[in-house]
């Protein structure tokens, strides 16, 4: 038999590169690859996983495809996968565009009424566009949400720490940045039982119409603890966690939460990770059950973290 | 028993000029005003509604919050609604601000690859997230779509037709707008079946990822016609429909689809009035039991169409 | 539109002097008053209320009209209601039809096994049929209930006490009066989930084919508490509760269970208003979340109750 | 074993009588007797079967009993039984019981306003109740119902006939007189799925809150043939049809439809049976598959009609 | 009514023999008989019970046939039945057939990997198609199991004990003989629910493929226990259980729990008995409600034993 | 993250020898496989697939665990597989055991009761029960059926065709051999809706409690075709279908039905090839959509033809 595949666009899913890359495998390779998955694939099926999809497995076309073609891949063997995606830089973009520079209080941008709005319409209105819109042209019914939609996400004010010399910590209104005070599950799993794939915005519902802002990796944990999911899986723009950021060899590839803790505390974890691994210490609180932190520059890094027998990043269990 | 109402913000639903201008009713004639509503929620109970909400139901707070009100009450007295809205005003308010000028054929915008993002943005970022946010608030659960959420609106490129002087037409390319091939009547469904309310934005899924503008009049004729609305309900900026322009008696409360045709042929139906009705026409012919044309302009205009014996709107039958 | 609304009788919903009563008001406060009663809508949509509708609600054709209009609009707007009707004077009526005088032992009727028959033909084969048949030509499927219905009301006999002189009290045997021993729930939710609005009258089921009469007020007290009813409306023919009676200032709104029992031990409350408060504190101690005494003289006392700011009667919680 | 049976009235199934008739049967005996009956248990199980129970299987205490025990037991093995039952000398009595005395045109009892509510209290309010009290004692859930609940049986008037001397036909009005115009299927649809066995009196529900009293065979044949039910039972008080009246050997246990209107036209068929039989025939062309005559003063005639392989009564197809 | 049966194999129902033992009944005495097993139907109905069909009762073409009918006629009146079979006689006639002698070791049959393949092919591939086939032919859709189907029945390896005269018990190892680790109730269930007759063979499945001959008393005891089972009917070749075996007056219909096993201690249960008891005093500890002893010779014992008042078997409860 | 599987056992699923085979692949080579399958995984979820799995892919422990190991895979993806096996060589191996030999007559088994019983247990009570226990290892709960159980095949007797000399056809019965008369869908789609892989033995239900044994090839045929299946899946012991057998360059990867009858009428499929064509054939007409056949001889075979691009064996349209 030839198969033939006429409703499925097949172009966006093999590239000629990739393509070349593994005709030369016999069939009994290509057959023994696909076993090696059954079991992961037995294990996982019905399980819930949020992937957190940010700036670094969006770089480029090609990243992007390989990153939903893994996400569809999961869907299609009973995974129940629920994206938030982030998107600053292309906030960042937008704002020049009309000429509106931003200014940044302990790394928290400064958020008035206009730039909230435009961070809602480049999240919710193009990059969240932009995923649904992949994800359906390789037959996976998606929906893009934000956290308003049937508040998704509702939220309230977060203040800016601000540590003085004098050792005093002081908090500073920098407007519309919000955190997350409730998920609205129901909404999610109505979607999941449904078939559609949920891709969420990190946009949060204040009171009335209030909107805010919200970091992306927070969100994405408290959503992933509030659907009790099995994993949270964030790509970052790391290979994980090590204990010497200098010495490849000092990568691991599971550790404990306690840990983790400890690791802030003593400085072995720094700069950028310190808020990644607090959001994924605040998932696992809420009741995430393994919360893996992944190179989203690695092609298929979704994949091989979940259907091989080694895996890619660093797990926190 | 005086009634507490502590999980609803009863501010948004009655503000002070609305409560004097009826306190002075007497019991009795409040409760005869329910029970005139009576036979009407009996007959709409189950039915699928679409509301074509455009620019002119927009025009100030107060109209936007009568409009929710409608269909929030719409939605508890156990009517299907899904709304469709438009943004013209916007799209061009905000080009302007990014210093792009659209030019217009045949009253279609010309729009390039940039503007058609922005009208997306505009569109399924702010107007519909604006809407979403507001019904929400009257505790009404409604999810902002645009028509790539699921597909739920595919779309391919529409010409722009030119009537030369010497009688013939021509068929111009102005870009990435669009109109509606297909509609994924089981997205709003499986919505309408977890008791959501679906509020579409006029974007169309090309093929791949390219995104289409539509014109939201045809976006919710079609989507009233696949769903075999029991009623499509235009807001537009006129009484309804007129014999004779310059005489308000000459007002029809109900003509016939045929007569509707001859209307536009012999000139009486005149500018804007004619895309309006000829997607009025069309979405009679694609299944819509009735067709609503209602003035926007007027408070509650929703509710005394659908709820009083005189209605206030043309019907197109 | 004009709206049409051939399947319904149209007339029997609006008498003209009603219409004439309301016509001059402007559109603009019709909607409001729709408006006015949206959150009420909400609050109590899927929530099961008991009405308790004795003599005092049926004095004329246009009251109980009234009354039947009030029970169709709550059911059309997604409440579950639950009637218990009385029926007292008809059984005195017909048992002097067939020439037989009744005795009165402390205010409960002598029943013998011809009155017994009596009573049930008279409230289960009339006044609840006239009830019915009431809510149908309203267009809401109604369903007319003895207690023996699937064993909906199992009683035993109840004594009557007779309060001596010397402060002793006698128990004696009035013959087929009842008390409520157990109610079944599943039929009326059965009858509830498949859309029918249950219609009971106050005969319980003994043990065989025995027969008891039973007080209405006990009867949906007990209906109510075994339900967990959101509330027990019981329309009588005072406004409700007052600290002093000739002084209709001291009209109370609402007052806590404790204090009415006090009320009834200080006197405060006399009469033939204690009985029903009794039964009002029953059906509190059964588990019903709050009960309302209502003025059944008063024309759509249930819908002003219900869905106006103000309410009529005095709520005890 | 000695098996208990607490919360069954065996009372109530076993009369001394009955055990002592059968106590001498071996166990054997026993067992193939309930052997005998699996194919007709496996035959009938999930139809639905119509019973007319009019006042001849209504005799005695202990015929009563039998019904209501054959009853009981067709619904315990999974038949769905529907009764419909009658009663005229009842209402007769109670009428003189008020002094008022019926007159007759063409067989049809002239019914002013007082007579109908009369009927509908016999029917309704006393012979219905009684009969779900028996099922009920025997653990069978019953729903007394008339044609008002949910408008079981709409109905209009029907005039009587008067054959005049000069072979002319007059229709005279003898007031609330009906025949059935429709059914509610759904109603006993919905109570039969829900493990209830409906009883239903014939009274009809005309225009507003006009009463009928209905001919109970007729009501009997339009329910059988609105449900199409697998059978029509009417008991009777006849072993069924015969050639010959005077020869018990002309019985016949099966004719067609086709014989049995010839019968009638020819003059076998005669006198009380004709409005029977024509009832039957009624029922066969309303969609009834098949129609037994039966004999109701039999003990336990439907179980024999139903489990034996002879069956009792005349089988019209 | 002459009841035709084209369907079902009425042959197989009624041999002669049985039709003329109760043809002289009177049409009363057979419709007393299906009454007094009403109160048993209702008793039973929806609830689940498991037989263990042994040796005893398949002595002879006929008993099979009753047995089977017994079962055709608790399935059709509602009752979930679960049949568990053993054959141990079979399993040495084939052995016998291909020259292969057994050896015992205290009663267990020392068991090769050829022989347990032998008894599996004997009690799975023969013994339970044969079951399964006369259930067929009854019109009742039987499905045959072995302990391997979805791993009904998990096992693992089961020593024999063996008594030394020095007081010392060994334990010895006699190859594939199995006791019960876990029962797969879902399956059993599922079955049930879609209307099947489980059939189930006693072969266990151990580690990877390894297969497991398990006494059908303790299969049958497990599986009862397992479902929580309403009663375990276990068919034997005594009548139930004596407190002296030489004196059949010393039968007991019913014994607790607690002096079951003070019999087998004190000797009052002897021999081949004790297995059974043993097992009987494991199903109830396994959640079993109720245990019946019955003797498996006598025609139609389980029918007799559920739906007359005396019963004929010993109950342990 | 080292993925960890408790409890599956791994060892089943990985031999060294192939795990060997491809620990050299990238990982990148690795989710390039993977995705490669996604467009299959998308078409053929919820598809009904009908596999015959015969003696050619039963001749190793590493070939039967390869073939499990695709079933399993494809199951976990979303297939519904549905298993039907033959045996012949292991009937005739039993048959030995016993002293027992078979003699053919137009190459089918002369068939006494006592062959047809070994047959059904050789089928039902070993070959099943082994594929059973291997698909259960992999954690797929697999249920054995013969076509006794529910009936699940229908059969009668099948006369062996001898084409004597002189051109004519003589029938003969050569005993318990049988062809299907009808297939119970009902039973199969009620495990495959509840989640177990029927596996399906070769023997077919006659009248009363009659055996026959059927070509499996035809069973495999019309269970497809009463399925209504997606595909039937032959393994074989050829590629498939060549134009000229010594021409390995003449391998046809696809042909049309009406080609195959051609082929087969003139001589180009030959020998053993004919009646599986036939039965092919036979399957396209009762309703499968496609069939396949396939080399079973292949290691993962099924999945080569299934899920890349170029599949391996000749496909039927």
């Amino acid at each position: 038999m030839i198969n033939e595949l006429n409703d499925i666009n097949i172009a966006t899913v093999h590239n000629p590169a990739e393509i070349a890359a593994h005709t030369t495998l016999s069939a009994a390779s290509k057959a023994s690859i696909l076993i090696e998955a059954l079991p992961y694939i037995q294990k996982f099926a019905g399980k819930t996983m949020v992937i957190k999809y940010g700036g670094n497995a969006m770089i480029s076309e090609e990243l992007k495809n390989k990153v939903m073609q893994d996400i569809a891949l999961m869907k299609c063997i009973g995974i129940r996968p629920v994206l938030v995606h982030g998107g600053g830089p292309d906030i960042t973009d937008f704002l020049e565009k009309i000429g509106k520079t931003s200014t940044f209080v302990s790394g928290l941008r400064v958020t008035d009424a206009e730039t909230v709005t435009i961070a809602q319409m480049v999240l919710g209105g193009k990059i969240n566009a932009e995923i649904v819109s992949r994800l359906n042209s390789l037959g996976i019914p998606a929906i893009g949400l934000t956290g308003k939609d049937a508040n998704l996400l509702k939220a309230h004010k977060k203040l800016a720490e601000i540590h003085e010399a004098n050792g005093q910590t002081n908090h500073v209104d920098i407007g519309f940045v919000g955190e997350v005070t409730a998920v609205n599950t129901q909404l999610i799993n109505d979607l999941l039982d449904n078939g559609y794939v949920p891709v969420i915005s990190p946009i949060g519902a204040g009171k009335g119409e209030t909107t805010y802002n919200i970091n992306a990796d927070y969100v994405a944990a408290e959503v992933a603890g509030a659907l009790g999911a099995e994993k949270l899986l964030m790509l970052t723009n790391t290979k994980g966690i090590y204990t010497s950021l200098d010495d490849p060899k000092s990568f691991l590839s599971s550790i404990p939460q306690a840990e983790a803790t400890i690791m802030i505390e003593n400085g072995t974890i720094q700069g950028g990770m310190i808020p990644k691994v607090e959001a994924v210490l605040h998932a696992l609180q809420c009741g995430t059950k393994r919360v893996s932190i992944i190179d989203g520059r690695e092609p298929h890094a979704l994949l091989l973290e979940l259907f091989t027998n080694k895996g890619i990043g660093t797990e926190i269990i």
